[in-house]
């Protein structure tokens, strides 16, 4: 496992020691979400978008509509993806917080075309949707057209994770302290009314599982 | 019910049937959740760092600590609140998407003192985290002046909303079409090895209720 490279911009400047600096966590994190939150300059304020990623060893992609604001930079976006685990329930206000994973990823992003978009596309679907980029009908020429595929590298990330129980056991304030705890999973699937086939197995299954 | 202001930031160029304009869709998105993503400009880039947040019926409000470079901003930020509410699995690739709710809030922060500082730290607080601002040690001076406290006015924002079944039923490709829905919910609270009291009731309340 390389060492995440570390910049200037992803130097853990604040809590420290919630910084994680190995690969793996990385893609722990990565692997553990479909939406992200990506940061762009546009008319020179910042603009902070969700949207799905997929990922592969060297790179995270977003896509979006070819006429969106937020998909043609052409300086350093920020990827950042965000997993709330709980909340921690300090002695004092102060401690309080947030049990939390998250991974801040910077990059120049390129526009994907032809073989190189189509696998991109094809990563990112099944990510957040295992199974269905063989099981939907994949983009003809048009739809691909229409799709913007951005790459950014993995190569400048920070990961930070902070877990377990609160860091105030000597306040002097006794009262019950600990986490209460955020589940996140997937629901029975809803067919759409106008459907008329049944669930697939690789949807059936996915319901019960944590996201 | 007024009107979300629209600006040349939040009016809405892209899809904009998922538009929301009234400030009822604004709060109900601010009231489910805590975290959201903060979007600055440092050192000529993007940076986007979860942070909890609360609000009023005028201003955002975001804390950190002052030595956070997140948080020094004097120009525009950009604060966005996602809850993702499932997986839409449509019969195209190409329809695939994410029903979800969100907002973005562009806006000057305002650094508080004072009152004002300590209001918005317990209206924070106790939106994270309701019952613990008076359950909890509240903050002293030297706890209070190591928070920096941000208020970001609710005049600029924009609301998206995505719910319901694919929309591509007129796809010819004759597969299962719908959604996956993702719940999130508070679990039972974990009590901190270190800790001499009974969970009170207004943390054991929480759990089993939705996020």
């Amino acid at each position: 496992m390389s060492d995440l490279s570390e910049s200037e911009r992803t130097r853990h400047r604040r809590l420290r020691e919630q910084g994680r600096t190995d690969r793996e966590a990385l893609f722990e994190v990565l692997r553990a979400g479909f939406v992200c939150h990506l940061g762009v300059i546009v008319d020179g304020h910042p603009m902070v978008v969700p949207t799905v990623y997929g990922f592969d060893t060297g790179h995270v992609y977003v896509h979006g509509s070819v006429a969106s604001r937020s998909l043609t930079p052409a300086s350093t976006v920020c990827v950042t993806i965000t997993h709330v685990d709980g909340l921690v329930l300090a002695r004092s206000v102060f401690e309080h917080g947030v049990n939390y994973r998250s991974a801040m990823i910077y990059g120049v992003p390129r526009a994907l075309e032809g073989a190189e978009k189509l696998d991109a596309l094809r990563a990112l679907t099944e990510h957040a949707a295992p199974g269905q980029w063989e099981y939907a009908r994949q983009p003809n020429r048009k739809e691909l057209a229409a799709t913007t595929i951005l790459a950014i590298s993995l190569e400048e990330a920070s990961v930070k994770v902070r877990q377990g129980p609160p860091d105030d056991a000597d306040d002097p304030h006794d009262v019950w302290a600990g986490v209460l705890p955020l589940a996140h999973s997937w629901q029975p699937p809803v067919t759409d009314p106008l459907a008329t086939r049944p669930v697939p197995d690789h949807v059936r299954n996915r319901a019960g599982t944590p996201f």
